[in-house]
C-alpha cells in the first residue's frame, strides 16, 4: 500500500491543501486560467498539450504572467517558496509530442510537473523524455500516466523512475487505454505491483467527480486525486459553451457516454498509438452510425455540425463529445477554485463521518 | 447521499460489526457453511442459489441444523434475539427461479434477508416475487441487486420497495449488467438518482477484495460492502479445488478476466434473459477461440475437460471460472471468518489513517 513517504512528493507542493486535488492537463481545455485557479485554491492544476506542440510555450509564458501581474496578496505566499517553479504543472502526449520542444518550454519555464502519457513506444520513450525534461529542469517532477499493471511492471524495468505514477481508470474521459479497469481493482493492484519500496507517489484518475470520488480514491491508497470531466464544467475551462453545456446536461455515465474510435475518424484524428481510445458522450453521430449510416454520410454531417456552432453537441449534435462516465455526477458550471474547495470539504466530511462511525 | 435514517436495516442484524462485510449468493459456491462462517463472524452471509430450486430446501435445512446443533458459545448471543429468523439471506436467481418454491422455503425457513436477480420481466417479476415473498415472512427483508440507473429508477416507479439494493459494479465475478459500469461512478449516481428519501438501505459490489475496497465504498455512501469472488478462496466455500486455486494464481483483472457469453454456450447454460453476461478467467477455450478454434471442437474439448478433475481449471484449463476482476488481490485461501474480520479491520485503519491526516 501507499505509504506516507511515497507522499513525500505532495511536499514540493507547499500551497498543497489536504486531500490534494489535481486537475488534469486536458488537450487544449486545460488552459493556463484553469490550471492556476485550481493550484490557487490548494490543488495542483496542469496544462494540457495544445493543439500544436508550439501551443506549449504561449500558454506557459501567459501562466507566467499571470502569476507574475496578480497582486501578491491573490496568490498563496508558498507559491514563492517552491524553488522559483511554475506553481502548476504541463501535460505531453507523447506519440505526437517533440522531445526538444517540451524541453526548451520546460527548461525556459520550469514547471513544477511534467505529465507523460500516451508513449509510441512504451517504457523506452518514457525513458527518453524523463532524461530529457529532467535535464532541462531537475526539479520538475516527472508524473506518468498508466492504465494497465503491465505499465506499472515496465516501469520498474525502466531505465527511469518517475516521481509519480497516475492510475488512471476505465472511466477516465478522452483517452485512456482500451484494455483498462475500473480503478476500485486497477489502484490497488497495481499500488501492490509496484510495491512499498519503489518510492513513487501514486494517484487516481478516471469516473471521480465529486467528494464521494475523492474519498473513495484517498480510502484505495491515492496520494492525490486527479480529475478530468469535472473541470469541463468550470468557468476557466477552455472549452466551447455547447460542448460544457452537454457535460452538465448529460446523466447516466453508463448508458450515455462510451468508448470509440467513431469521433476520432470522424473528425480527422488519426494517429494514436494501438491501445488508446477515448470515452465520450454519445449524440446522433454515435446513433446514426449504429443505425447503418455510411461513414461518408456520417463524416459530411459532422463537417456541417463544426460549422453550427454551440448546436453542434448536444443529443442532437453530432460533434466529438470526449468526457468521462462521471458526467451524471456534474451538475452545473462552477468556478475551478470553487470546485477543489467544495471536493475537499466533502470528502474530509466523508472522512471524518466515517470515522465516527468505527 | 446514503443517511443514518437508511443504515437502520443494518440494525435488524444485531450480530453484525461496522463495517457491514456481506457474502454474495454465489450460485452453487455459497453454501450453508460458508453463509453462516461469515454471518457467525459479524457479517452478513447468503445461500446462492441451487443447481435446481429444490436445494434451496436442503441449504436451509442444512443451515438450520447448523444453528440448533452448534454449542451456544460457538454463535453470537445476538443471533438469538432476531425475532427467530435464520442469521443468513438466500439468493434467488429469478429468471429461472420458481416462486412457489423460494415463498414456500423462506415461509419455513425465514432466512433475515432475500437477494433478487436477474428477474426475465424487469420491475413486475421483481414486485411479484416481493409480495410473495414478505406474505411468506414478513420480517425477512428484501435486497435487489441492480447494475444500471434505469433499474434504480425502475424501483423508485415499483409497486413495491425493497428494503435494501445492492449496486453491483462491471468488474463484479459471475453474471452481471452488460450495460454496467465501475462502483466509482455508478454507486454515486445511482444514490443520486434514489434520493435521500426513498428510505432504501444501499449496499456495494463489484470489484472488491481487501480492506481498501471496503473503506472505497464506505467513502461512495455504501452501508454495506458484499463481497463475492474473495469468499471463493475461503475454507467454506463449495467449490472445486482446481477453480479456487485458479482464483488464487491469476492476476491482472484486466487482463486475465473478461465478460463473454463463450463458457455459458460451452457449458450449456441458456436462457439468460437480455442484458446479462458473465465476467470470468479467461483459459485455453478462450484462447482457442480467439485463435478461430470452431465451437464444436471447443464444446467437445470443453466436454473432455470436465472429466479431468483439478485440471480442469487454470492457464491450460477449459472450464469456465466465473470469478471477479479482482483477483490479483486474492492471494490465499482463508477461513471466511477470518477474511470478515481482517477486512473490517484493514478498512477501519485505512479510515482512521485518513482521518489522522484531515
Amino acid at each position: 500500500m501507499s505509504t506516507t513517504r511515497a507522499r513525500s512528493f505532495v511536499s514540493k507542493f507547499p500551497w498543497a491543501s489536504t486531500p490534494f486535488i489535481i486537475g488534469a492537463p486536458m488537450r487544449v481545455m486545460s488552459g493556463p486560467n484553469l490550471a492556476l485557479a485550481i493550484s490557487k485554491s490548494g490543488g495542483l492544476g496542469f496544462i494540457g498539450p495544445g493543439a500544436k506542440p508550439a501551443d506549449i510555450h504561449t500558454d506557459l509564458a501567459t501562466l507566467r504572467g499571470l502569476v507574475k501581474d496578480a497582486p501578491p496578496s491573490s496568490l498563496p505566499a508558498s507559491f514563492a517558496s517552491s524553488k522559483s517553479l511554475l506553481p502548476v504543472g504541463i501535460g505531453f502526449q507523447l506519440w505526437d509530442g517533440d522531445v526538444e520542444s517540451a524541453s526548451q518550454a520546460v527548461k525556459e519555464y520550469r514547471p513544477c510537473a511534467a505529465w507523460l502519457f500516451a508513449p509510441r513506444d512504451g517504457q523506452a520513450d518514457l525513458d527518453t523524455w524523463t532524461s530529457r525534461l529532467r535535464e532541462a529542469s531537475p526539479d520538475t517532477q516527472i508524473w506518468i500516466q498508466i492504465g494497465t499493471v503491465q505499465e506499472a511492471l515496465d516501469i520498474l524495468q525502466g531505465k527511469t523512475r518517475p516521481d509519480v505514477i497516475v492510475v488512471q481508470g476505465a472511466e477516465a474521459g478522452g483517452h485512456g487505454r482500451v484494455d483498462g479497469l475500473g480503478i476500485i481493482t486497477l489502484f490497488p493492484e497495481i499500488a501492490d505491483a509496484l510495491g512499498d519500496s519503489s518510492g513513487i507517489g501514486l494517484v487516481a484518475a478516471g469516473g471521480i467527480a465529486d467528494g464521494r470520488g475523492v474519498a473513495a480514491a484517498l480510502a484505495l491508497g491515492a496520494d492525490g486525486v486527479v480529475l478530468g470531466t469535472r473541470f469541463l464544467a468550470s468557468t476557466e475551462a477552455r472549452i466551447s459553451k455547447g460542448y460544457q453545456q452537454e457535460v452538465v446536461r448529460a446523466t447516466d455515465g453508463a448508458k450515455s457516454t462510451t468508448r470509440t474510435m467513431l469521433y476520432n475518424q470522424l473528425r480527422g484524428t488519426t494517429g494514436w498509438p494501438e491501445g488508446y481510445s477515448p470515452r465520450g458522450i454519445l449524440n446522433r453521430s454515435w446513433h446514426d452510425h449504429q443505425a447503418g449510416v455510411g461513414f461518408e454520410e456520417l463524416k459530411r454531417l459532422y463537417a456541417e455540425a463544426t460549422k453550427q456552432g454551440d448546436v453542434g453537441w448536444g443529443p442532437e449534435g453530432r460533434l466529438a463529445t470526449y468526457a468521462g462516465a462521471s458526467i451524471g455526477l456534474i451538475h452545473s458550471v462552477k468556478d475551478a477554485g470553487k470546485i477543489v474547495s467544495e471536493l475537499r470539504t466533502e470528502a474530509s466530511d466523508i472522512i471524518r463521518r466515517n470515522y465516527s462511525r468505527l
